[in-house]
């Protein structure tokens, strides 16, 4: 193949001219695919049918200590939801707490809470001048709505191989007090699938923060959804790491069953230190009367234990393995060596990030929907949904068919070709 | 029945001896009662037992509009769901978004929000040197408890036979713009039992609120909750009334399934404006994904229409009637006459709210406590705990059997006697 920056310009009109006529052919077939989200399919939904018939009759609705789950009562959980929870992140039964159905409404409520009430007592940030997030990008759109929801400024942190760029996240956060937080995914990110390493998940355990109530929001939403559970990521625990230093603190990890068992209908948690989670306890003591104890009975009682949940996510791996490959191999075999776009093999998690030459990833998402494919918006991975030079794009594979997959990765490639020819002879 | 006040000292003292027997037997019986919150019974949670088995083996898990009620997705709630709850209210659909498990949670959100963005366009409270809430007492202890958290110097409101003072209400809201809300049970009320007036509702909707962002939180907890199906109160819709005089934009309104399927996995809705409504989902919308939808159409299949929720309520009623019957009976045999405590009897709810002689509540409460009897804490009922006259006493029948509720409330009986002879001596 030939990298299309070598082209001379008739080659390219003439490129542009047969990439048309495909366009063209593709809009004909009236598809209409959506990869925008990381929705799973109706095949992985299916995997947890039999949850539904775990509590038939209700004829034993009590918790292992003996509390009637249908009832008030227990806020931060059935101990033996808590354990299960806390065997996915890896942590503690007495750091956690288990929540509703999105791990998003906990950290809505940790930051909403932290403007209001400060964090182990200092002062409210919303009372401050101003308050700064580091954004570690390409990141989690919803991430980065919940900050400036908050009017929380949004600084971009570069991401590399090994995860966000330390040097400059140790710059920031050990030298500007302003500096609240940061927001990670810290497996298999969110859209890269960038495992963090653990060199990066010890220098963030050693952070030397100038806030005192600088929290890192570790959004480990990933923890056990690997695509190959035989060569699988493995992420380093923080909270053992962060003991080393004394800083247990420093971080509040979130968690859900949400890719798990049901995306609208599971159970999530947060794990944090003991007096992080004193705090946390006091104001949700007021906030609610406890979440939905039935639902965290309903999952315990269906995945029995961790080795429960690692079973049921090997049959999500072999659901999801073929979207992801199907992608991929046609990524490699219409756009390897064109050097018009790079993206990434993940081993994990729900997206594949590809990065487009650098002002087109717009166009590419406008042509895409032009044809019927519909993509996350581009720059939707920025704070402020400004990617600084338009060219990430989120591909989430998971909820279309194998079939459309393949139809939607044609069209994709086709659309970053066109859209790169367009760009090339613009400046030609 | 002779009146204690009407005793002398020797009669009084005499009246305390045998009175301090008794007490001594009551204790050496080594009862353990718990009267002291509104939580429905093993056997009122029974009534639902086969909701857990409408959702069978997820052969049909989609909402009326095709929707896969198991994935993300839908912002306000299924719409079967919000017609299910807006029924309950007697509201339009179109006015309700449906929620988690706790109205509570809602009802904070709400005001959590205010505080972090204002009320459609107004300055949030939080940057307000000073908000008040007119709080009608005695009232719902988890309503004082969220406005105490955040600051909000609370107002206490004499309660009538007909609902809040409305004078009162009408002197604060009308000329006092740092007045932003006010707490209202407007059926069956915590503790009283009371439903407001026509003309209170009336005089609710017809406020002209010195703040824009003045608004009333109508938390109709007990909407459906009659123990007389035959002869239940009939509270004015709140809504219509405002309509009337172009105020709708002043009330949120609450509701929850708590008590009419399961206390801890029920499901909950706001009605509000269509004004509200948009601004409360501008902000959801970045808060959580969605609620728990299954949990939605479990309640619909279930239930069906709002019909086969007023016969579930009927045997919710058949559940409950005895138990308040029975400390009625009681109270009526063992006080009348004795002008030692004042009592009303409610026709729906979860309380029968009972008034001491003045600064003896707590010393009942204690002496309840020494005898294996607990109550809510005295002073629970009005705002920052303190009941001025230390006389409120809030009793919750449900969740102990019929005879266990007899044993409890001639153990409370006999404790307003010994300690208002005890007071009477005292001044005597």
């Amino acid at each position: 193949m030939k990298a299309y920056k070598e082209m001379s310009k008739s080659e390219l009109l003439e490129l542009k001219n047969e990439l048309e006529k495909k366009f063209e052919d593709a809009k004909g077939k009236g598809l209409t695919l959506d990869m925008s989200r990381g929705k799973p399919s109706k095949e992985q939904l299916d995997l947890s049918n039999d949850m539904m018939d775990v509590l038939i009759g209700s004829s034993d609705m009590k918790a292992e200590n003996g509390m009637d789950v249908r009832n008030y009562g227990i806020l931060d959980g059935i101990s033996e939801a808590k354990k299960l929870m806390a065997d996915i992140m890896g942590v503690s039964s007495d750091n956690v707490i288990v929540c509703g159905n999105a791990s998003l409404n906990i950290m809505y409520d940790m930051v909403s809470r932290a403007m209001l009430f400060g964090v182990l007592g200092s002062t409210p940030w919303s009372k401050l001048d101003k308050v700064k997030f580091l954004c570690p990008a390409p990141g989690y759109d919803r991430h980065f709505a919940i900050t400036e929801l908050f009017g929380i400024e949004m600084i971009n942190i570069p991401m590399t191989a090994e995860g966000p760029d330390m040097d400059m996240v140790e710059e920031y956060v050990n030298n500007d007090e302003s500096i609240k937080g940061i927001w990670c995914v810290p497996k298999y990110s969110n859209p890269q699938g960038v495992t963090y390493s653990d060199e990066v998940v010890k220098r963030f355990a050693a952070l030397k923060p100038a806030a005192k109530d600088f929290r890192i929001f570790w959004d480990n939403a990933y923890a056990i959804h690997d695509l190959y559970p035989d060569d699988k990521d493995e992420l380093l625990e923080i909270f053992a790491e962060c003991k080393k230093n004394g800083n247990e603190n420093m971080v509040y990890e979130f968690c859900s069953t949400s890719k798990v068992s049901y995306a609208g209908a599971g159970i999530s948690a947060i794990a944090a230190s003991k007096e992080n989670i004193e705090q946390i306890l006091k104001i949700m003591t007021i906030q609610t009367i406890g979440y939905d104890k039935v639902n965290m009975l309903r999952h315990v009682r269906y995945f029995k234990d961790i080795n429960g949940v690692y079973k049921h996510m090997e049959k999500h791996a072999e659901s999801l393995r073929p979207k992801f490959e199907a992608v991929l191999e046609i990524f490699e075999r219409e756009l390897s060596g064109l050097e018009i776009g790079s993206w990434i093999s993940p081993k994990g998690g729900y997206f594949i990030s590809f990065d487009s030459m650098e002002g087109c990833a717009k166009d590419i998402v406008a042509m895409c929907k032009e044809a019927g494919v519909t993509l996350t918006g581009a720059g939707a991975t920025y704070p402020y949904k400004k990617d600084p030079k338009d060219s990430n794009i989120r591909i989430a594979p998971s909820f279309p068919t194998d079939e459309e997959m393949r139809s939607a990765a044609e069209i994709f490639t086709l659309c970053v070709k066109l859209v790169s020819v367009n760009k090339l002879l613009e400046n030609a």
